[in-house]
């Protein structure tokens, strides 16, 4: 992996800045977000902005670029792939590390006196724009919107935004119809008193209409915003894929409804002037709901009075929230994703030993058997295909100058996850093809016994991510270890890979309470720089918990295991485990092998059954 | 404990609410917090205007009454003591529950459309002020100062504000002189650019100035505000109290110094005007740092271009991580205190049966014990001497009309401390002095699981203490238990025995990272209304932990008892705990065993001795 030359590229930026073609007056610094207008965390490729200017394409940083410096901050999955992507011209700031900077910070320290800070006010959400205008109105800066995307200017190969066609979903996979997912909006608009509700989270509107697309890579959604009034639904969306009938019959665009439920289709762009056209039409009391993750543009086109903002809208929590159907459709995902895998691991075993297996085809054969279950769609992200100090890189992608070969010396970590129609995985497994060391047995372990503390773990209902995140590192804590990214995250129902709003992590940001019907990964890991990286994930959903007794009568959860995956026991110190561990994991492989069994012996894959047999052997555990 | 009839004083209060003489125009509700001008805990007689008005005087709470309603907010560990000191004029609020609304949400939900809310801006946090006004102003109303305590002026009996001698600390104490504590300070000062900081919390100027006072019980505190300039000291504080030679010398008021370390002594009252004056004056880029937690009042003197507020001050931070003479301090303090405790528990072990020790006496009787160690100064809090259900009311203090009698069929909870000249203690054992029944002990030992759990976590350097909470409550959570407070608390040294800016709580606001050197308490808990409550506290001390392996150079921490007290092995089921937590149990016995036990034999005190040895038999653990 070469870094990218950008000192053309800044050079032409930097220009740019100061034309009076493009902006109002000079702007003394640009920002560059990792986001689309809606916010989204994987984006399509002419939303890749940052990565464009920068080379770093790793799914979270922010670029700033001001007439001296270049500046990238991401968190710990990336400090290495941002290290190796970008040149010299630019620096990287990692961010959790103590010494690191803010953004203002940052801008406070290199800026003139009475600088303007740039941004594009779709890309920019409107909570961080109001914290970072503020910071930096204090230090005598001014955060300007820029209106034209600077970068789309100098990116004169940008490609089209895609508008491909769109998935209707019945309600077996669904559970609710779109009408009264609606219904049950509009109940929530009338709680809080609102007139009218944004959704601009792409998954948002997806599960909204019980629709999905393909125009972001690895996220069955599709460019669109809606405005839910209470009598209104207008759907902004571009291209011909509102003329195909079965959309049309999905929608009942043609149908004689109720007006309430009669669905206007607009343009995509029209949004803005749709949205200020309902902003200058508001009575005093009237309110509009948005996201404060909202861009800065969609919520300024609401005068500030208007404005109802919380930090989850209610089609975020509903959507957390998986009803029996989508429960169901998760668990036969996991089932054809667990047989996939179990294809996968018995391939391997036989073909690492040749020394011809690398990351990129091991990562191709893990789609090829996925693809072979029924109702496949795609990946659900990047498959991360690592072996030895590739699989230190927390969220490493296998490109052809960095393709290791598998070899029957190193570790081998596979996160990978699929886009069934009826649900979608993300699974992490740790594998060694030949002897692991006692070390890597001994760090194995610790993640193990960290998955299981959380996986495991009772908690009261109402309880936030947070509060379980430190089960997953206490292991490791004994021993001076850690991993530096969360534990978990939502995970959407045939919908995006990482959703809101809840998570376990040691971050308290993201963390609406835990509810009986979530579903999360529980992912601890472990990685030595330049050595091997462990990880090991489950999706989970969260269930209630019987327990001996019941404070205040609030009820207990605890979490089911969706993902029925062998854990490699080769990798395991079975010494280092409690009898209660290594009861779970002897529970955990019976699982695998009663339910994964059944669905491969029902698809004949017999030699498949037999690798999973043999790695289902109950451990014993030596007193 | 009858409740306080309030429905005189309420009259008195709407009365004044709509006074012209008072307010400059009505107020449809008025808010009454619990603290002071210095937002102290722990308030003088004359600052109690919440209990005045409502009755309750638990340690936390505000009320808010309008012309219709009066509220009373408080947290889980005040629930049933403010039901009980409450009239039916009042509806109780219980904070942390999932349905009681906020402050903000009651009033809106209350108040006729456009009221006005009044509260003294002396006595409310400059960021409450913020958060409540934006509020309230979002849903039509104002928040408006309301210069003249209204309480103040019905309340006609309010005692005079306390002024009573200082006690000078010499080096030995506190490790460092004040002129170096200053010095320190205008470095931190200097590093963020501002040139004034106002010490606004009692503590810190107690700290800052190597000073204690007895203005408030159990605090070492006195009233007094300071501001610091780069070259200039001023100390606002009343009385003749200065004119004590021994305080004139300690400040070297009547030397010739470097003009930057003469303290210009001023009156408490002028803190307003000298302040506003220090506002006036400022040029552009001047900047006078604040606690973001000063009152409205004081922060509203300095124009808002000039403020710089963080919510922890740099003394805060510095008076957190202890000094090695502090550290010192604490470890003798707690020798003493546990010298104490052994003779009172070896004192009631004989005196219960008899069933003629109340709760009350039980508290003197300990108090009496402590007061013969050497520099003790006064209790730390009101003791909580509580037996059978009593002990289920977390902040109990026994008081006649409560008071009931140690027997042996009750487990008896008795959290107590004290201000030594060398530190501050607190300590809640929890005994039976008969035979406690099989769910006792099992619920016992969960808290105990709980409390060695966070004793002997080990967790990298910068992390902070609402991570470790969970792991207090882990051994609850299994069996559907858990308890409504916080695990533990920052601890001054000869100073408040509530502290900021550390703590281990499933609350994240109060939270700076732990550092080696900072005092916390640890003190998990179970209570069963109307039956009985357990809690195990010792006051530990994080050090630098010892761990076999050191990712990324980070370090580890761990926590040192301070505390050296028995815990009750009857009160143990041994079959729940591991082997590990067995061995911390008879460590810790062991340690207190040849600590305390040296002691005891210094002070001659056999008889305690020997209870002392007979209480830490090591336990043992049948496979």
């Amino acid at each position: 992996m070469s870094p990218k030359i950008t000192t053309e590229l800044l050079k032409q930026l930097r220009h740019v800045m100061k034309s009076p073609k493009y902006v109002q007056e000079p702007v003394q610094a640009y920002i560059v977000p990792s986001g689309d207008a809606h916010q989204s965390e994987y984006i399509a490729p002419c939303d890749c902005r940052r990565a464009f200017i920068s080379g770093f394409d790793g799914s979270a940083g922010t670029a700033i670029v001001t007439e001296q410096h270049a500046a990238m901050w991401t968190d710990g999955r990336y400090f290495l792939q941002a290290a190796h992507q970008m040149d010299n011209n630019w620096t990287l700031m990692k961010m959790g590390l103590k010494d690191t900077p803010t953004h203002c910070d940052w801008l406070v320290s290199v800026l003139p006196e009475g600088s303007k800070v740039g941004v594009d006010p779709f890309i920019i959400p409107a909570d961080q724009w109001k914290r970072m205008s503020r910071t930096l109105r204090s230090a005598g800066h001014d955060l300007v919107p820029v209106k034209e995307n600077l970068i789309d200017i100098i990116w004169t190969d940008c490609p089209q935004r895609p508008c491909k066609p769109l998935i209707m979903l019945e309600l077996s996979y669904t559970g609710v119809s779109w009408r009264d997912k609606i219904v049950a909006l509009r109940s929530k608009m009338a709680e809080r008193k609102v007139l009218w509700f944004v959704v601009t989270a792409l998954d948002e509107v997806a599960w909204l209409f019980n629709l999905r697309g393909s125009d972001v890579e690895y996220n069955p959604v599709f460019f669109a915003y809606a405005v839910i009034g209470m009598n209104t639904i207008r759907l902004f969306i571009d291209g011909d894929r509102m003329m195909d009938p079965a959309v049309r019959e999905h929608l009942q665009l043609d149908s004689t409804l109720e007006p309430e439920f009669k669905i206007q289709v607009m343009p995509y762009g029209s949004i803005l002037s749709e949205l200020q056209a309902v902003g200058a039409g508001l009575s005093p009391k009237e309110k509009v709901w948005l996201s404060d993750k909202a861009s800065y543009a969609l919520t300024e086109a609401i005068p500030k009075a208007y404005r109802y903002l919380t930090p989850y809208t209610p089609i975020c929590i509903a959507k957390a929230v998986k009803n029996a159907s989508e429960t169901e459709g998760m668990r036969r995902a996991h089932i054809k994703d667990a047989v996939a895998l179990c294809e996968l691991f018995n391939w391997l075993e036989k073909e690492v030993p040749k020394g011809t297996v690398t990351e990129i085809i091991a990562a191709d054969k893990a789609e090829e058997f996925r693809s072979q279950q029924k109702d496949f769609v795609e990946l659900s992200f990047a498959t991360i295909s690592s072996t030895g100090p590739n699989g230190a890189i927390i969220h490493y992608k296998p490109v052809p100058e960095t393709n290791r070969t598998l070899s029957v010396n190193e570790i081998y970590l596979l996160d990978s996850g699929a886009q069934y129609k009826d649900g979608t995985t993300d699974v992490t497994r740790t594998m060694h093809f030949g002897t692991p060391s006692a070390y890597e047995k001994e760090c194995f372990t610790y993640v193990l016994k960290g998955h299981i503390a959380v996986s495991a773990a009772i908690f009261p209902n109402g309880t936030k991510g947070h509060l379980l995140d430190s089960f997953a590192r206490s292991a490791l804590w004994d021993c001076g270890l850690d991993y530096l990214h969360g534990t978990g995250h939502g995970v959407g129902s045939f919908l995006n890979v990482h959703e809101g709003p809840c998570g376990i992590s040691y971050k308290t940001f993201a963390d609406e309470p835990l509810e009986a019907g979530m579903i999360v990964s529980d992912e601890p890991g472990y990685y030595e720089d330049g050595s091997f990286g462990v990880r090991i994930e489950n999706v989970v959903l969260v269930i209630p918990a019987e327990t001996k007794y019941n404070f205040k009568n609030r009820g207990s959860l605890t979490f089911e295991p969706l993902t029925l995956v062998p854990i490699q026991t080769k990798m395991i110190d079975v010494n280092l485990l409690t009898q209660k561990e290594c009861n779970w994991v002897n529970d955990y492989h019976q699982k695998c092998r009663e339910v994964i069994g059944a669905e491969l012996e029902r698809q004949s894959r017999h030699e498949a059954l037999r690798w999973l047999i043999r790695e289902t052997e109950p451990l014993i555990r030596v007193q």
